[in-house]
């Protein structure tokens, strides 16, 4: 059975309920990383995951768009789990404000586990 | 149509201008992280982000090769811009000097724009 | 010739051994990030990558599981290599314990060096 990489690019502070929807689905195994994100309407001062200043938010807004801090989220899942993990992400990523982020979905050919050797879903479970 | 992940792994300064570059071609959404990178000739003084005095200098070349700081800009495109997106990436990041950088190019199976669920090219635009 | 991508989630400590390790089989050029690891049996206070007081390792005991600094080493080799660089990972990342970590194997379209803009099996060389 084929396997898949999903990577989530989410916002900083919904890791944990991330985290908290994939393990009522079983999916307890991922890797998380800080990333910074150039979305299609650039950096908006909405997104800062700091409080800044009326002033400061005033010069930001007029500011060329910039970077966001995200989080991106892989995890290797199979096949058929795919659209259940990714219904799940889109559960409770989703404000419906710009900087939700996105999922990308990549093919995967074998997945490991270095203390055991097994491969394939066996690696995964 | 086919989606395509382009993995650029390019010099800590070069990030703004590869930026500015690409949103000359309409490509303003992408992700961006820290990573150190360990290229064929090792760690070289010539690319440390940072000024050294020559003590120092002459130091760090006596020692092994090591980890040099790099930043890794993930873009996702469709198939038909891999071309155009890598030939900008490489008018901006090539210097000529060892350290300018690899780009890879992965197949993606599909996005999808968490805000409103879009996916396939309609989650890139 | 096909390109695969080895993404290797290891142990922090392991980077160094690691790295050695690959340079005895010629593959010395790589890219390696600092992320959270989410395994299956959540944190566990045997990996914390720093010394912590008996009381405060009751309490992360006690804890629900959370997530375990690890690294990310990414490495394209051509297909023929896989096996090679698999099993040199596996040998000095294996301990036994929970939390030595996965390695994925992906499909790769194109390689290319910023520098010289070789690519395909030439980049990785």
């Amino acid at each position: 059975m084929a396997l898949k990489e999903i990577m989530a690019v989410i916002r900083p502070n919904k890791v944990l309920t991330t985290k908290k929807a994939l393990d009522e689905i079983g999916i307890t195994s991922f890797t998380a990383y800080r990333v910074l994100g150039r979305g299609k309407q650039g950096g908006r001062v909405s997104e800062l995951a700091y409080p800044v200043s009326e002033d400061l938010k005033r010069k930001l807004e007029d500011a060329p768009p910039s970077f966001i801090p995200k989080r991106l989220l892989m995890i290797v899942v199979k096949d058929s789990d795919v659209d259940l993990v990714v219904q799940k992400i889109i559960r409770v990523n989703r404000t419906g404000e710009q900087g939700d982020g996105k999922i990308f979905v990549l093919p995967v050919d074998d997945a490991l586990r270095l203390r055991t050797g097994e491969h394939g879903l066996e690696a995964l479970i």
